[in-house]
């Protein structure tokens, strides 16, 4: 456990932040414990916790075991005291969800969406479906105390706007931020993929895990970066950004949408797979494939999965190739920054074994032996619910920073108060 | 500047740290930024004071500058109070030096050496090398506390041994640090980029710099990786190693000393410049290397350099094509972990603008612009000396790492401690 930094001398707000830290990452705590751990004399923590108590941000609980004397009360966090509302806008989708402040998920709704319809329509659904949530988790615990969004596309962090994002036409420089201003609470807008990996990290395989890299492959492909058990942004916001790393390809010449060619995305993304399974479909290389595409005058990536499963060969091989490119990359990523595990998430994570199975024979056979000695490649377990909890993480991360807390801890919540300055 | 932690009613060694940490991090000091960084009283950090003042770790300096009452006086770390030996083992060199407590290097020594000739030959060397810089260095300051070691391959850091390093034959498993017992102090042995960055972390470029990737081009190539300022050695230690990424050529399988195809380093380290050289000189596509040859028998990265220096265009050709093949890597590795530095080390370094550029053009191209947006790449200004600089700098940060400094610093010295024990 980290040691606290000494409170003593310190007053007012500052000085209760080391002690709510303490009960809210530990769930339940006694005072002794908080004596232990912060170094403040029990008279100190006994000051600390009344403030705290009557601000409604801490609660006492049953007795603890007693380890001699008189049982003593356990403190807990009261992750009741609010709620967080959170979106994850992913190409083809919207889920957004009621959380309240330990992360937890209260209400979801989802629904299908393209995301170049542009930011107006698509954060008006959104709204619309906060209030569905709202309605479906009341009665709602306390006040909306911040808003977090995930979307499909680079984020500067400190601006909370999208910047130059390749499969997000109408996006660029779109202030996501003020969009949710009238809500009168903190707005923290991040790249779909960086949110998805904190929610492994909070609730998935990733839990507890220091450093591990998430994978989504969806219509577009990204990757979310732990680093000593914290989100690894980069200097401009954009780290993780593996969509666009050029791949070893023979005699082919991909143009993708930010205008290189080869990138990974443009062979292996979701809308990858469907332009070479509607190409296999007309060249009559799977009749499988054509007749859901005369059927429904399109492919989806979700139907080569389906065709997958039928045994349909070309199909199998569409993910046998796009799994050797995501595979090569991770390879890539594996020597240079030798994590413990890669989850894989988004649709490519539900489109059957064979994408799975290609990935991980690439990385073994690609990258050093040290570097994959222990290494974990597995598909995400959250469902795809990742991006609205990895959002309530957050946004539950901002809030209780040491210098956003101490300034809003006064007024006993976030309400009204402005967003986190850049560090 | 980071909070220290409370130490009231911490005794012994333990209750000294934070002191003499925050003594040694700011060079001179006084006893007023002490209470006021540690928020400990007067007396508790005069009683600290009085113990490391007897254990020669402390020393009293000038006055400092007055702020009203008696001007205070400086308190210094006895950077004098002992001496480390580092040595930065490359593929063809041994360099070695002397440094003192702060990680300055005394007095310095190299010479021309084969790693393939094994680690009793050259570590032997290595000792032989040690004795010269002492007595170069004599009169030392104080007895020695610590050994630092860098060799061109995968190292477990926790045991301190190689392990299968494609360049270094029969290194595997070696017991580089047990070698090196007999001196009675503890020894960390790491790879030569991740101590290279650490070099540069110290003293060079990425000074104060957060997030930035050092890569050495040498006879191998491998990286050194700061993230959030400190060095990410990764899950087994061995991140950073990206001479083994795939880099994607037409029509040429070239077999790497690894076993696998097309590694960046078969196709861009010194010894694939070399092997490309003599290529050209016996195919009579050069007659400059051609002469080169003649007159040696064999060409080393080197002469291409030189030839490169007097316009032979095919030697300009062989940096343009490796830096190519570097600046694909890095490329990925800017969109992936977005640095706003990259340091290029190594004997690519001295072999001139071409090589450069050509890195640059294909990062810039090939990375999002975003992730360029205020990135940096530069050539090592350290002469080749961030080795033996990074190296010293590992050993400081390892002997007055909290934990390891509680051990020692009851005897007053490291000398005859265990090594750091895994965390």
């Amino acid at each position: 456990m980290a040691k606290l930094g000494s409170v003593e001398g310190r007053d007012g707000a500052a000085g209760l932040v080391e002690v709510l830290d303490y009960v809210r990452r530990h769930g339940t705590s006694t005072r002794s414990a908080l004596v232990e751990a912060t170094g403040l004399s029990r008279v100190s923590v006994a000051q600390r916790l009344a403030a705290l108590l009557e601000r409604e941000l801490v609660a006492e609980g049953d007795l603890a075991r007693s380890t001699g004397g008189r049982a003593p009360r356990t403190l807990r966090f009261r992750r009741e005291a609010g709620y967080l509302l959170v979106a994850d806008i992913g190409a083809t989708s919207v889920d957004v969800a009621v959380a309240d402040l330990s992360g937890a998920i209260l209400a979801h709704a989802a629904e299908a969406a393209d995301v170049a319809d542009g930011p107006e329509v698509i954060l008006s659904r959104a709204e619309e479906l906060f209030e569905d949530c709202r309605a479906q988790a009341s009665p709602l615990p306390g006040e909306l105390w911040g808003i977090g969004i995930g979307v499909p596309g680079p984020v500067e962090f400190e601006s909370g706007r999208p910047v130059t994002p390749p499969i997000m036409p109408g996006w660029n420089g779109y202030p996501v931020r003020e969009r949710f201003a009238h809500h009168g609470v903190p707005v923290w807008v991040d790249n779909d993929a960086n949110v998805m990996a904190l929610g492994e990290y909070t609730a998935g395989l990733g839990r507890g895990t220091e450093n591990f890299v998430y994978v989504k492959i969806g219509t577009g492909i990204g990757a979310g970066v732990i680093v000593r058990g914290a989100l690894h942004r980069g200097t401009q916001g954009c780290a993780g950004d593996i969509g666009h790393i050029q791949v070893p390809v023979a005699g082919r010449d991909v143009i993708c949408r930010c205008g290189n060619i080869d990138c990974l995305e443009a062979l292996a993304g979701g809308a990858a797979l469907q332009r070479d399974a509607e190409e296999a479909a007309r060249e009559g290389r799977s009749p499988f494939l054509r007749a859901m595409l005369d059927e429904n005058g399109s492919l989806e990536a979700s139907d080569v999965a389906i065709a997958a499963a039928h045994g349909d060969v070309t199909s199998l091989e569409l993910f046998a190739n796009a799994g050797r490119h995501v595979g090569g990359v991770i390879a890539g990523i594996v020597n240079f920054f030798n994590p413990s595990l890669v989850v894989i998430g988004g649709g490519g994570a539900r489109a059957g074994d064979h994408l799975l199975a290609s990935i991980r024979e690439t990385v073994y056979r690609r990258s050093l032996p040290l570097a994959t000695r222990n290494l974990v490649i597995h598909r995400s377990q959250l469902g795809g619910q990742e991006g609205v909890i990895g959002a309530a993480a957050m946004v539950t991360n901002e809030l209780f920073a040491p210098d956003f807390l101490a300034r809003w801890l006064d007024s006993g919540s976030p309400v009204g108060q402005a967003h986190a300055v850049p560090a």
